[in-house]
């Protein structure tokens, strides 16, 4: 029998999972929620369903895993607390700094209901998270580094959208490739914020805007790009169109460490990704950690949990012989 | 209190663990065993004990995890389903195609005696397999490259030493940087053996041999040279001893895959690894598998398991809040 998943929200993420979906032959889509009129969303798959969310509940027994779609400013905190007393969950939620106050709700609501709710899964956080802890445990005298990119960063590039006489933007977040050089090498660099990464933009002006003052704006802009080496490129709407739709992302984990009786060996373990389409990628991850959320609620487990605590096995379709046999 | 390590076997291996133990707050060396005579063994921990490995179930009560290292071949075979009955046992055992046997064997003996008994723990088997399971879950539609080196082969090493003539070798495994940039394009090219890895020998002839003899025999060699493409350099024992007295080794999984739901999108994961010294590595990932047994074990859980069997968080000597805290 297949794993039912259900999508709560439409948008790049949720049509990712859904093309992840048809990827995985132990696994079908069985409908898609979503806040705007049903009538008006027209999915890919022919044979799923589309309901309004507010019917969300009349539908809970025809899934098994509900995958959360939403953002991480407003929608998640709300969503996975709310549904996980009724579905098993996963979600993607990315605020670093907020996840102990996450985890702590949508646990008291999965364990009540007695569901999982995967949280946080994806790939910063999800997979770079999985290989930091794997690098630390392996290696405990040693140093982490995370680099971000070649990608598109939707946060800044929707920083820059709201400036004044902006059209159009797309910001491209770039790991300095002296920093990363550095950091393969086991040196164990000090590496500042304007060391690690650089920021190119590229605008569309409005027709008369002043660019020099949109240009001096985004660079001296706090937090987004003042402490960064940042480049403005303008151009036309058409060469955005063009040349600048993709949503490429990826980026490094680095752990350089030590070994030996007396910390003289040297080590490097380097995880990296190379991403097309960065919601597609982190849709294909939501997948995986679905299936371990349904195995894990049907051996009995619940609450909250998130990519540590789930043993590679669960995520594979494929049994444990198989595994052994293939990819041990 | 801490996690009590015994290690039964003391080379190369044996001390990694050993100097691998000292990294770790929570574990601490209580023995050594070993099938030398005990008094000709000398240990680096001030207070850890040499012991016969005559006389291992004696010690039973004093260790919580037993460290095999043994040889693949034939050690591992035997001493890890003969333990397993006795303590929580950790090995190496890396003979790809005689997992499933080993595999069967240690688990009905780990499961008689209530305990976990983990086998093919390291880097390849281990890591790597980890990265292969990871990244297959999440990139169904995909291909696995593994490379290896640069890194010295010991069997390789071994196989160059039994020839006529020939004093001391010493051989790198090194993988072909077209055939990595290739794969890492996300191009999926069909690779032959020779297409992947070099062979690169360092041979000490002996006075008086034969040396374009020894190089045909070297470059000839079935299995272990024939399919490559070989280097050999002839130098003296002092070079040897001075330039090659390292244990050098690593390589990557890379495994490059689609999505969208027509296979449009390609993303490429890559995990490497560069390490000074093979077996002070594979030490320190055979602790944190101990950490994890130990901790396993005290839930109540017994038999064989791999890396695919272990949550992630057991490895960590964390709490679930410092990781989702500080990890995630």
């Amino acid at each position: 029998m297949s794993i039912r998943i259900g999508i709560l929200g439409y948008g790049n993420l949720g049509r990712g999972v859904e093309c992840a979906v048809r990827q995985n032959d132990d696994m079908e889509l069985k409908c898609v929620f979503t806040r705007r009129d049903p009538s008006a969303v027209s999915i890919l798959t022919s044979d799923a369903a589309v309901y309004s969310s507010n019917d969300i509940l009349d539908h809970k027994d025809e899934i098994d895993v509900l995958i959360i779609c939403g953002g991480s400013a407003t929608d998640l905190p709300e969503m996975t607390p709310k549904y996980a007393a009724d579905f098993n969950v996963i979600d993607s939620f990315d605020t670093h700094a907020k996840i102990p106050e996450h985890f702590a709700k949508v646990d008291s609501a999965a364990k009540n209901g007695g569901h999982i709710a995967m949280i946080s899964v994806g790939w910063d956080p999800g997979m770079f998270s999985l290989n930091r802890a794997y690098a630390n445990a392996i290696l405990p005298n040693g140093k982490d580094y995370t680099f971000w990119g070649k990608g598109v960063s939707q946060g800044h590039s929707d920083a820059i959208r709201r400036i004044d006489g902006v059209q159009d933007a797309r910001q491209y977040t770039i790991p300095v490739e002296a920093a990363v050089e550095a950091v393969r090498s086991g040196k164990n660099p000090e590496l500042t914020t304007r060391e690690k990464h650089t920021r190119e933009c590229f605008v569309v002006a409005k027709e008369g805007a002043d660019k020099a003052k949109i240009e001096k704006e985004i660079v001296t802009m706090p937090n987004y790009f003042a402490d960064y080496d940042t480049t403005v490129h303008f151009i036309s709407q058409e060469e955005l169109d063009r040349d600048h739709k993709g949503i490429p992302h990826g980026g490094m984990v680095i752990r350089s460490g030590v070994t030996g009786w007396n910390n003289e060996t040297k080590h490097v373990i380097e995880y990296k990704l190379n991403l097309e389409s960065n919601p597609e990628f982190t849709s294909s991850v939501l997948i995986a950690y679905a299936r371990a959320a349904y195995r894990m609620n049907k051996e009995g487990m619940s609450g909250c949990k998130t990519v540590f605590d789930v043993a590679p096995a669960y995520l594979l379709n494929m049994s444990g012989e198989d595994m052994r046999a293939h990819l041990l």
